[in-house]
């Protein structure tokens, strides 16, 4: 008995390799501030909770598989006031934005195809593409320029026959890049130049600092090209109600995609009715939360600018960051964080950029700080990391 | 741009397909008793919701990629009393049984691999293995014996190099078999011989009746080889909560589908919660549930025996029946019972077996009924079968 080459050839994520680092830290004494991943501290709205309360059913049977109706249309809702034109008939409800991602994949590609994506990249894009056995061709976008969308000689580089599609975030996991229209006008003409689709993932769409307007892909109305991957995780500080949306206005495609959405029957029905909740509430639950994101975005751009030799840009949307150090080795870093330094018996938990590449060997110099605790904690955070990247260059 | 070959090789599921002639009968005014899904209409308990309420959590955040702890505690403790011995750790809870069962094919097979089926099956197998371009090998087992599992000869007419495990459900889906220890031991004795997996899908474990007994396929102790497949879904009558069970003693494949599993980071928390609601109510529930579907399934029994040419046995277990019946095209004669035929302006919809199989053109004489409606109407239901079959061969 074997295991398959597919799974063998997953890695498990850089990031839970060193939550062991972090454990033991703890049962030391030490306080860790976890700056590594992208879980929200802030409170889920009780909308969630109480649409479920007044409206739970006497079975939970199985819904549409794209969703319950009322849900998509909420969701359609939302869309038409971003100027994001999705019908009902064009959503799938998914488990969380991971399933759309498989699906997208799946949809467009065989194995042994190939997909281009933006490297620096959302880390689990490359286990979905591995357990369905799609290779993805990456094209790097680099810290010097705030992770910019590279350019089209290097777009048409990772050109082959078997190119299929490609796969961005924007605003950016991990890098906090948000995407001007001339950035994503380039993708969208070299999509239509090679015929490939478009898979843009937007789960940050409200998180855009500085004035900086977020463009939907969609905006290009390429639209028999355009998939467009959400999820409520991030926006609503929901990450476990797992409620994600595959949405093309290409009717074939979702026909397509629909018999993968009917296989595994439906999404999870309570998590369902409590978005239906989250999506009816106003704005101004939004407009706390992204205040609270900013505020902490200037935070830590304030404490990182104080580190020497340190190459980022201000971070323009998402909330995360990803940062160049003069550091040789991020994992080493970051363990040696965790196991041999602390001011105050406090210590730091970043990511590092490894496990974001696809490339072997890259991001030894980056790390990605989430910023999701409240800003002076992150303020002694950042403050931490700085005299760490000394003391580590010293040590 | 063109779609993937694995998605357009999908088939879009027989039974969805026909729902639109249904739509059409009820929009005529006809009445139409479904037999056709195993969406049982039994209330879900309260304790699911309850739970939630009681435990509702500020943050909705990730829970373990396995699951939440307490979960898994509770399906270990459930396990233990059916002397099945998992332990928490050995348990990964998934997306419904569907996530388990990709998970379980795309960790033991790569593409172009080949796992055993026996047919008919479980109609969404097809859809997974497709999803992820495993091969489906189909051994065929009769409804002259009751749908027993295949002469051991069969197994290895379906062997290949390229073979890499069983799977199966028992008691089946879709037609009502229980397994008997000898039956089983076979199942086994020949994974061992060619070292295969064993996938054994048990989500109806509680619904055997005449007196058989449920026997596990850990009963066997092939502890490295043998894949659990299990889902609330039906025993609890909670379809849409999606929640399920990857279980395996063997912990080198548990640590393989961790990856997986920690990519799309974690089951539904509420439906989570939930279940350890579900699961923490005494037996009563179930006994009760057990009772009324054996109920059900003696008033099925009964009226199917009267269709002259029917062939079948008593079923044994889950809460379906399949039956070879006189006619010539399954697909048409459900159809045609949709459109053509009612007594008492009533019809009856039942699921064809053709998406049941693997083998080109089988099916096409047998149905499967799920008695998923209260006895007296599925009494009726079936009566109108039978007039339904007459009527049919001589339109």
């Amino acid at each position: 008995m074997n295991f398959s080459q597919r799974v063998l050839n997953m890695q498990a994520s850089p990031i839970r390799k060193l939550v062991p680092y972090a454990e033991e830290a703890k049962k030391a004494g030490k306080t860790v501030l976890h700056l590594n991943i992208g879980q929200p501290d802030l409170e889920t709205p009780k909308a969630f909770f109480d649409y479920i309360e007044n409206y739970k059913p006497e079975v939970i049977a199985y819904t549409h598989s794209a969703g319950l109706m009322e849900l998509r249309e909420a969701f359609s809702k939302y869309y038409n006031k971003h100027d994001i034109p999705f019908t009902p008939e064009e959503i799938i409800v998914t488990n969380g934005g991971s399933e759309a991602i498989v699906f997208a994949l799946a949809a467009i590609a065989d194995p042994g195809d190939e997909v281009i994506v933006i490297e620096p990249f959302y880390a689990n894009y490359r286990g979905f593409a591995e357990m369905i056995n799609v290779k993805l061709v990456p094209v790097r976008a680099l810290p010097e320029t705030g992770y910019a969308v590279p350019s089209t000689e290097e777009f048409e580089k990772a050109l082959s026959s078997k190119t299929r599609g490609i796969i961005f975030s924007n605003p950016s996991n991990p890098t906090g890049a948000v995407y001007s229209e001339e950035e994503l006008k380039r993708i969208v003409d070299f999509a239509k130049k090679h015929d490939l689709f478009i898979i843009s993932d937007e789960v940050y769409r409200e998180f855009t600092f500085d004035g900086t307007k977020h463009i939907s892909t969609m905006a290009f109305e390429e639209y028999d090209r355009t998939i467009v991957v959400d999820s409520i995780s991030k926006r609503y500080s929901a990450c476990g109600a797992r409620v994600g949306v595959f949405a093309t206005k290409n009717k074939e495609l979702y026909n397509q995609v629909m018999k993968m959405a009917q296989s595994r029957l439906c999404p999870p029905m309570t998590a369902q009715l409590g978005t239906i909740g989250l999506l009816e509430m106003d704005d101004s639950y939004i407009k706390e939360v992204y205040e609270e994101y900013d505020k902490r975005r200037l935070a830590v751009y304030e404490e990182l600018s104080k580190i020497e030799g340190a190459v980022f840009k201000k971070p323009k949307g998402a909330f995360y960051v990803s940062v160049k150090l003069p550091i040789d080795d991020s994992e080493e870093f970051v363990k040696w964080m965790l196991t041999d330094f602390a001011i105050d018996n406090t210590t730091v938990m970043v990511a590092p950029l490894t496990g974001f590449y696809a490339t072997e060997g890259s991001g030894k110099q980056e790390i990605r700080i989430a910023y999701v605790l409240e800003s002076e904690k992150l303020k002694k955070a950042t403050y931490i990391l700085a005299e760490a990247v000394k003391a580590y260059n010293n040590r």
